[in-house]
């Protein structure tokens, strides 16, 4: 075939395979959001419905790739994670990133108008993609836990930034108000200057969004009887918990279930 | 800061640069297209508007990314091109990977409904992608060979399948009448039964897409005096031309200079 | 400098870096040692001097990486193992793999003659390597289990096929009558045919050699006071136990204590 | 077979091809010869016989392994080239590297007697290794190139700081005298204060060695015929030519030529 004597181009692909029996996050990152969130002028210092394309995006990520068993996002960022179990694409690194960061770029195309109606998306979303391998459940967990204890420092920041500037300062002058400051600090500039408590803010924003698969009824017509028949199924579902703490994985023990377990190969 | 506890899992993200001074090619992949083509109803055996929507995502990715000189697609693939001398991402190939294919997917839904004004985009675009590094002029153009000679072989396939299940045969029949043919076997099949000049379709569908950057003629009003003026700059641009000669290669000789350069690093 | 024009090619030099957080195994294999044996006229099944080069060249490896905590070897092949916690040279693959086969290569050579006061050393030594991550002791511990178990099965094949040569059959007859036969066929062949009871054969053909850093009353002549003076110190030891079961992991706790431990960074 | 219980274990051996169709350079390194060389009393700036010992055991390494076509050594590491055709071990970098570095330490220890009959080699010899891919003959001999500009550079500086230092001044007051020095000022102090003319230097020392295979007249005694015959053999040779000009590679074309070569796969 006219075509073999090209073929050997494929022996310069190499292997790529994340180690067996390792924790694997794949987490995507927004590309120029910064940006992005300008010309769509999404609301300062969170935009509850920029926060809501992103979750559905993650949710539908989640319906087409089953191994992944739980998710945690903030700002333009998303982590996915998938047990040491798990062997889609035989663990070939850029298969699994590729798939995950394409499906997330094209349902955020997809979902925008249903979180933004009136508002054109005016550039294609771009989100680079990382994949790294945790060999135990506690660097797993650590690994949560810096994304989540980022979401805090980072939004608590910007609450107070936001608040100064929406107050009338300039922007330069809300951050040369900041800087040095201690978390007890800018909680104090909240609460005393502009009467806002930060920790009863919405979980959402203080810490994000974490998808599980939770247990839920489902309700349908059955095409046989034409009556509403309901039934358990396992369903993507948000939640804004804690999740450096211990209470959320005692909850929730199946998560790091599987890290015993040497992947069937 | 709290955060800095947890941040020692940074060390798990392994470095993945690719080898300097290397054509680095990344190509995606259609996932799940066969089910994806049959849902929207594309026609067979090629679909003029399902072409022009990758197309369109391939110009739109090589508008964001400027390092890309070169891009060959066919079917549900593409291919984009990054000379030896590209630092982009300092050659990381997860970040370059990932940012080609988010940017492919969500412009492919993005400009759907351009293309298809009449049919809403059912499921979300997937693809997968990978970066392969050809060390040499020689390899890479027989890598971008191997694409086209593909293109050839399954579009010459495709064209006499669905003739002969156009024709009222089914699916089955017409893979027994064509299985152990060869080429010239086919083209007779397509004349003498069809009365199709298979050399005579069109060459989006026998030699695939391929783009350039073209110094094109761009107009626009002047913000200064209001008045038409017009520059050179070049346009991504698609071609249908024969890239396993010569030919092609000798009339944009820029495209394979870089060759002998070095990365500056 | 004149050299700084060239430097760039430093830039080539990818990371190979092991994943954190993992136990690694770096094994050593002979390389053509069916032939160094002959030419060394080894004793057939086994030779227990060279199996006491390969246990010193191990022991010398292991006082030179303090790095290393357990050993196994057996027949021409040596694993070395690093804890999670081990970052020797930043865990680059290459600088951990060339640094103990060549001492081990170099050590082999050093004190054949220790052993084969006799007979001098025709041919280098020479052993491939390799470095395999294992994220968990469980994983671990089934790799050092494959070895000993390997070990297992090719001395009983071994001892029986030399029996049967030994007592005047060709290697051919050998080896067709032990074509098919299962472990207690070729125990039961030693036992009626030639009266070996293969369990009660020396442990270091059975189990292979393992060595650990036991502690050990060293003595020596103290230079201040001219006396011999005895102090405990951790030296290499071999040992020619069962690894496959609990009870020697039992006794050594400390072996696979650092599993949990996060590699300090 | 109890074996196949854990054979599952290497699935974690991980595929680490080198790119084909690339040179590939296998560099090794002294590990702690600093320190090994006082031990074993080197003469300073250059001794003879223990550069004797690394190019025996270089050319130990080239009879070996027939696909290295040059290597380069100076002071206590070696670089030995393998061309884009090379497919030894499929190219795996852990398989290569090991064999190079294991042969080239056990042949070391090995040939040490020979360049040093009256000093008993102490320590067992060790070198790291890495393997570094390069995709064009330019930057190959760039590669070579630096390090035989690194050869002059600190063969220059050792030259003045031990005719310092052997004139009668301590190392701490030759470091000073040199601090901040160019060649051409150490030149002058070489010619000036100690009368030695640097450019009259034996080159083994200036350039360090260059092993290539030469065509050489090969005698032995004929088995049928019993007479002395003579054949032509390519035979590894040492040379202590400049080999960053193009002279060298111009009387020496072969050691280029396969650049343009795929690697039949």
């Amino acid at each position: 075939m006219a075509n073999s004597k090209y073929e050997y181009v494929r022996n310069f692909e190499l292997d790529d395979s994340a180690l067996p029996s390792t924790w694997m996050v794949v987490r995507i990152d927004g590309r120029g959001f910064h940006g992005f969130s300008d010309m769509h002028t999404f609301d300062k210092p969170n935009d509850l419905k920029a926060l809501g394309v992103m979750n559905k995006a993650a949710i539908e990520v989640m319906k087409n790739i089953r191994d992944i068993t739980i998710a945690y996002g903030q700002s333009d960022e998303y982590s996915f994670v998938l047990p040491p179990s798990c062997n889609l694409y035989s663990r070939r690194i850029s298969k699994i990133i590729s798939t995950v960061v394409s499906l997330f770029a094209s349902n955020y195309a997809m979902h925008w108008s249903e979180y933004f109606p009136d508002r054109k998306l005016l550039v294609a979303p771009c989100f680079d993609a990382r994949l790294v391998c945790y060999p135990t459940k506690k660097v797993l967990r650590d690994y949560l836990s810096w994304r989540q204890a980022d979401c805090h420092i980072n939004n608590l920041y910007n609450t107070a930034f936001w608040a100064i500037v929406h107050s009338g300062k300039s922007e330069q002058e809300a951050e040369e108000k900041l800087r040095g400051t201690f978390s007890k600090d800018k909680n104090e500039i909240l609460f005393s200057e502009f009467n806002i408590n930060y920790n009863s803010l919405a979980p959402v924003y203080r810490k994000g969004s974490v998808i599980i698969r939770k247990e839920t009824e489902v309700k349908s017509i059955s095409a046989q009887t034409g009556k509403e028949v309901s039934r358990q199924k396992r369903v993507p579902t948000v939640l804004h918990d804690d999740i450096i703490g211990d209470k959320f994985w005692e909850e929730h023990p199946e998560l790091l279930a599987s890290n015993t377990e040497v992947a069937s190969l």
